[in-house]
C-alpha cells in the first residue's frame, strides 16, 4: 500500500511508525523542520517539509499513485482542507483525525473517515482506569453492551470454579460470556469449555450485553463504586 | 468519588465530561486562563486557574480527599512532576498520559499507571481504518489474538449460513469465535446460538486467536491486502 | 434580508458597510477583539467576538434565520471549515473568499459560491493601470471579449466624427461597440445614436469582441505598447 | 516594458504572473525572505530580498530604467514611501494599493496612481453574490448605469424571443441595451441584431442606464428582492 | 499656541514637557497604551490612545484648530502619513523627525519641515566629544563658520591678557571674534570689550570663521590631533 | 584616533560615517546581526558582531589601544555596564549617551561624559520650528543667552540699514551683536562692521544676552508669540 | 532594619522571607505583576510592582530611610543602575548579585559589596556532591585551607578511637583539627577533647590545612578518588 | 570522572568550568543553541545540542560509561524528568538542582541528590551581608551551631591579647572555639596555641555552639543589631 501520512507530530510519528514496519510505503508531509527531519532520520520514508494545503505538496508526495492518505495534523481546518484537496486528486482512501466533537459531522459530509474522536477514547481509558481500575481493556459493542479484560482477583468468588459450574451457580448471567483466558505460562489465550477452570489472576476477556456493571467486577473479585 | 483533573485541553475536557456525567464531584487544575474559564462555564465542577505543580495547588484542589488524580498536560515532565506532588500528599490513585513513549517507564518506574500511550493507540486506529477498513472496532487480546468488529458483505461467503453450517464448512477456523451480533432492527446485540442465522450487513464481534488476519476478512466478503 | 458577515477585516470591514447602507440585517462574526469592537461601534449590526469555525458561535449568529452567510477571513481552511459549518445548519446562500487559486475548485467542490479569486483581480487591475493606463475599468466577457471604459483624446481620430461617420471610416471594427457615453455636464451617460457626435474628454464604455488591443486603444488617441 | 512590483505576497503574486506572462521585464522587492524564494523560484523575474523604502534597494531594482513601479505591501505608510521615493528617482508611472479608503485622498494628492479601493471591490462583488445572485459579473458606468451579465432563466419572459420581439412587448426599457450573448457551443461572444432569438441559458451582457434593478433581474427569470 | 505631538516616546516625553512648561495647549496621540498613560499622569494635556495614520484620530486631537503638528514616531514611514494627513486637514505647521538622512528629501518634497537628521546632530555631539573634548557646545554658521564655547585652559597664552592685547599679539586671527565670556561668579555673560582681560577657567563663546581648528583651540591652551 | 562605538543603530551609523569619514581607525560592536552587517559593509572599520557588556568583546575590539569608547545603545543599563568595563580597560576618554535624563548624574557619578541629553535637545528644536519658526538654529550660552540664526525679512525694519544706523536707533538692545552675516553670492560669512549695510534675505548670526525673545524676532520681521 | 529588596525571583523570594522572618521592615520592587502579586500575598511587606532603575521607584519603596538595598534581578547591567541609583540616594548598605563573574570587578569598583558569584558557589556544592560526596558542607578558609562536615565510615580507621589516640597514631596530620561533632541523639554539637571518642556515623566538622584531601577522607572511611 | 552535566546556563558553566579543571571527562547536553556553541568553544568537553529529557541523548552523551550526571536546568520538572531517565540508565552517581523549594522533597523521594536550596542558600549569604556585615563567610554546624570568618576590628576588646588572655578573662563564651587565624603576610593560615596573639586585622575562623550573636561579634569589635 502507497500511504501518505500528513503531520508527523504526536500522533504522526507512531503512525509512521506502524505504517512503515507493515511493509508499506510511505510517504509523510510535515510542515515544521524540525519535525520533518526527524522522521527523515528515524523512518524509511519519503519526507516532505511542506504545506500540505497544496496541490502541488500533494502531488510531489505522490498523490496520484496513493491508495490512502491519513490527516493528523492538530487543527481540524487544515485537515478538512487537506481531506478535500486529496479527494480532488482521487486518492481513495482519506482518514482523518478530527479535534473538535462538533466537526465530526463536516467530515462525514464531505465523505471522509474519520477517527472516532481520539481525545474522547483516550478519556475514557483515563476514567476507565480511576472508575473500573479492575478493566485492563475494553471495547463497546452497540450502545451497552462490551467486551472487556479483567483479572480475576484472589478471592473471587468465580475463582477455582470450572465454567459451568459457575453457570450452575449463576455467577454469570445470561447475557455474558467468556471469550478468552490469558494464564500465566500460556503462549496463547485459552479457549474456553464448560469444564476450562477459572484461576485467580487469570486474565479473562468477557463479553456483557450490560457492560461493565458492579455485578460483573464484583464476581471477579474487585468491589468498586458504581461511579 | 471525588477526582482531580489536571490540564483542560483536548483530553482533559472530554474527560472532566464523562467525569462529571458520572455523577463525580470533580476538581480542575488548568494554568490557561481562557480553558479554565470555558471549564468552568460548561462543567460543574471546581475549577482551579493555576500551576499544578504545587502542592498548595493541588491541596486547594481538595488532594487531600481526593480518591483520584488524573494528570492530561502535555508535557510529560510536567506529568511527572504533578504526579509525585500527589503520591506526596497521599492521593490513592494517580494516572497520567504520557506522550513520548520512552518515558512510559520512567512514569512505571515511580509507581503511576499511565494511559497505555495514547498516541499510538489512535495511530493505530488509523492506520487500522486504510489497511484494514472492514473492521469497524478492535481490542488486543494478548500478543496476537484480537476482539473485533466487521460487518457482513453481500457477498460474503458465510452470509445466509447458521452458525452451524458455518462450523461445518470450516469457515471459521478453530480459534474464532462469534463473540455478538449486532442486526438493525434489534435493540441489544443477539447472543449467537448454532442455528443463529448470519446475514449481509449485520455487525458481527468476533474473537480471532490470530487476530485480524486477510483469511478471516475474506470470509465476510471483505478482500484486503497483507498490508 | 439576514446576513451573516465572518471577519471584520479589510473586506470584512466594506461588506459590512454596504449590507448595512443596504438596509439588510448584518450578523458579524470576528475572533480578534480589537476589530470587533471597532465594527460594533462604526455599524448598526451584532458583533459576534468569538471564533466562526464552531456551531455554537454560527447559532449565537442566528444562523437558523440566515438568508446569506459570506466568510472573509483570510485562511482559506477556516473559511472552508465555516462553509461547511454554515451548510450543516442549513443557510441558503453561503459564499466565500479564496485566497490561494488552486483552491477554489475545492469551494466549488462542497457547493460554495466563490469570490472570483480577489487578489488576481485586484492584480489585474493594476497591472492595466501600468499597461493600459487610458483604460479606466473593464469586465471580461468570456474568453477574449471585453467591455471597458476610455477617455477620448484631444487628438483622437474620432474625437469630432459622429457614430455614423466613425463607422463608415472603419475606425471601430465589426466587433466593436460603442455602448454609452459619459459627458461632463450630463447628468447620465448618453445612449449613442447614429447621429450622436463623440467629443474629446468623453468617457466611452466600449464592446470589443477581441478586448482591449492596441489598434482600439489608437483609435480613441492613446499610443500604447502591446505590453 | 520594465517593472517593478513592490511586495511578493497576496496581490502581489498574481501580478507578477501577469507581468512577466505579459513579457514585461519583472523586478520584485520583497522583504520576506520566503516570499523571495518562493517568487524566484516560480518566475522569471530579478528578486530583490530587502526593504524596499530605501533608494538603494529601488536602485538596484532598476529605478533609473524602469517604465513603472506598483506598490502592493499590505501597509500603507510603506506604500507611501516607496511612492514618494520612486517620484524622487523619476519613475514614471507609479501605481499602489490602498487598505484604509481614508488614505485614497493623500495618495492622490502626492499624484500616484492607487487602484480604486480593492477590498471595497471585493466587498461589493460579495455582497452581490448573495443579493443578486443571478448577476455573473458587473462594473459601474458613472454614478448609476452599469454593464453586467446575467443568465437567461428557463422560464424568463424573454427567452425564445428575438431582440424586436422583445422590444416590441417593452420587455427591456428605453435605457437598456443587450451588448453581447454567450452561448454554449459558440465561441465567440454573438454581436445581437433584431432578429437575434434569446435562449434559454444564454448569458447575456446588459447596458442598463439605471443600474441592476428587480425589474430587469426579473425580465431575465430571476425574482430577487430590492436588498 | 494649540500643538499636537505625536509620540509620546524618547523624543516625544521632553517635547510635551518643553511644551506644555511654555503654556501652550497641547494634544497628544500615542498609539502604545503605556506610554499614554504616562503621559497623562505627567503632563496637563490632552492624550489620545490610538494610530495617529488615521484623520478621525487627528481631528479628535483637534487638528482643524491646531497650530501646529510635530510628528515623532521612531518609523518615518508613520510620520510621512501622519504628515499627509496633517496637510490635509490643513495644520498650518507641520514638523516632522527623520531617521533615515535618504528620507530627508522625501520630506521635503511634500513640503514638511523637518528636524535636521536628529541623529547625525547626536552623532556630532558624540564625536566632538572624543575629538574636540574642549569645545563645550557648538553651532555650525554655513559651511565652515562655527560659533563655540571652549574653556580657557590654566596655561593658554591667552590668559590674562585684554582682548586688545590678544589681538595685538595676533592671538585670534582676523576672522575669529570673541562673543562672549562666561565667568564663575557672574550672573550674566560678560560683552567683551577691548580691555576685557580673560581669565583662565573662563568659558568663551567664540565665533570662527575657519570653524574649530586645532590652531585656535591651541590658543585657549589645549593641545588636540586634527581628528 | 583608534575610536570603539558600540552600537550601530540610529546614533550610531552616523557617528561611525563621520569618524570613518574624518580618519580615525575605527572599531564597530554590535550585538544585532543585520545591523553588524550592514556597518561591515557600508564603512571601513572592524565590526565585532557581539554582546558589548563583555572584557573579551572590548579587547577584541582593541580596548588596550584605543583612545576612546562611545556607547551609543538605547538601554541606560548596558551603556553604562560597558562604560565601567571600559574604565576598567583603561580606555582614556568614554562617552555615552544617556536616554533617562534621571541617569545623568549616575554616569557622572562614574566619571562617564555623556551627551546632554540627546532627546531633550530634539525636542526642543522640534519645539523651536513651531514656536520661533524664523530662528534656524541657535545654542545657548548660559542660562539665558543664545546665539542663534535668523533670516531678515523683506519689511523687517533693520532691512536696508547699515549696523550703526540700526545701533543709532535702538533697534538692537545693549545686549546683542550681530555676529556673522550669511549673505547669497558670498562664498563665506560676512564679519559685520558699523558700516555694513543689513539686506532683506540675509541670514544673521545673532548674540542676544536675553535670548530669542519677541522684540528681536520683531525686529527681523518676524512677527511670534511669546509661546 | 529597614530594607530594600530588589527583585522577587528564585533568588528574592526566599531572601523576602529570612528578612521578613528576621523582624526587618522589608521593601520589594519587582517588575513582573505576577511576581509581585505573589510576594505581596505570601509576605508582610511593601511590594511595588515597577521598574527600579527609576529614583522615583526607588523613592516610593523607602530609599531615604532604607538601612540597606540587595539587588537580585538577573541581569547584571539592571542591578548595577539599581546599586548606582542607591548610591545617589545615599542608602548605606548596597549589595547585589553578580552572573557574570567579570563583571565582579565592575561591582567592587564602583563599591557595592557582591555576594561572591552565586552560581560558582552552586557549582562548586554540586561538584562537590559527586566528587567528595562524602563532605556534607564545606567552607573555604584563605586559599587552600577548608572548614568541612564529613560522616565517620563504618569501616574507618578512626572510628572507635579517642581523639588522643588518634593523634598518638598520627591519623589526622598536624593541620588538621575535629572542631565539632555531631551525634545522633545529641541535641547540641560535642566540643571535642582528648578523650572524647569518635564513633561510626559521627559527623564531624574538621578544619584542614591542606582542603579535602583523599588522605583525610580515607581517615573517615571514604575511598574517592582525586578527580 | 565522566561527568554528564545537563544545562551550560548560570550553573551549568562555572560547574562545567570546575569538572574540566579538575581533569575530569565532561559530556553536556544544552538544548539552547547559542549556549551549546558556546560551552564548546569554552571548554574541552563533549557537547551535545539536544533535548536531554531522552534517553538517546543521554546515551549520546555517554550515559552507559558516566560515573555521574548533574541536572542544572532551572525548570525543576525538566530536572526531575531528567534524573528519572538517568536512574533507568543506572548513572550512580545523580545531582540536580531544584527551584522551588516545595519540590525538594519530591526529588529525595526518588533518591536523587540535590543541592540543597541554592536560592536559599544565595538569599542567606545576601542577608548576612546586611545584617552581619562583619561575618566574611559561614557555615551552619546542625541547628544553632556555625563556624564563620570575622574581622578583628581596630577596637576590638580581643585585640591584642593571646588566646589564654581572652579565655581567661572569658571573653569567648565556653563554646566558642578559634579555629585558625589569618593574617596579612602569612602565607597559610595560623593553627591557634594559648601563647598566640590576636591582632588587629586578623580573619579569624570561629566555631560557636550558638551561632553568630551580637554578644560574639561585639568581642571582635562589631556592633551589629539583632536583626
Amino acid at each position: 500500500m502507497y500511504l501518505i501520512v500528513v503531520g508527523a507530530g504526536d500522533i504522526g510519528t507512531p503512525l509512521i511508525d506502524l505504517a512503515t514496519a507493515g511493509g508499506n510505503e510511505v510517504a509523510v508531509i510535515e510542515r515544521d523542520e524540525e519535525r520533518a527531519d526527524r522522521a527523515a532520520r528515524q523512518y524509511d520514508c519519503l519526507v516532505i517539509n511542506d504545506d500540505a494545503t497544496s496541490k502541488e505538496t500533494l502531488r510531489d508526495a505522490g498523490a496520484e499513485r496513493a491508495d490512502a492518505l491519513i490527516s493528523t495534523t492538530d487543527r481540524d481546518a487544515a485537515n478538512i482542507m487537506v481531506c478535500l484537496l486529496a479527494q480532488e486528486l482521487s486518492i481513495p482512501n482519506i482518514v482523518s483525525v478530527v479535534h473538535n466533537p462538533e466537526h465530526m459531522s463536516v467530515f462525514e459530509q464531505i465523505g471522509v473517515n474519520t477517527m472516532q474522536n481520539p481525545q474522547s477514547l483516550i478519556a475514557e481509558y483515563l476514567y476507565r482506569a480511576v472508575s473500573r481500575p479492575s478493566v485492563v481493556d475494553f471495547m463497546h459493542i452497540g450502545e451497552e453492551a462490551e467486551v472487556f479484560e479483567i483479572t480475576v482477583g484472589a478471592n473471587a468468588e468465580i475463582a477455582g470454579k470450572t465454567i459451568q459450574e459457575a453457570d450452575a451457580e449463576g455467577l454469570l448471567g445470561d447475557d455474558t460470556l467468556i471469550v478468552a483466558i490469558e494464564r500465566s505460562g500460556e503462549e496463547r489465550p485459552i479457549t474456553p469449555r464448560g469444564n476450562t477452570r477459572i484461576a485467580a489472576d487469570d486474565l479473562l476477556t468477557i463479553y456483557s450485553g450490560d457492560g461493565v456493571t458492579p455485578e460483573i467486577t464484583d464476581v471477579f473479585g474487585h468491589t468498586e463504586d458504581d461511579g
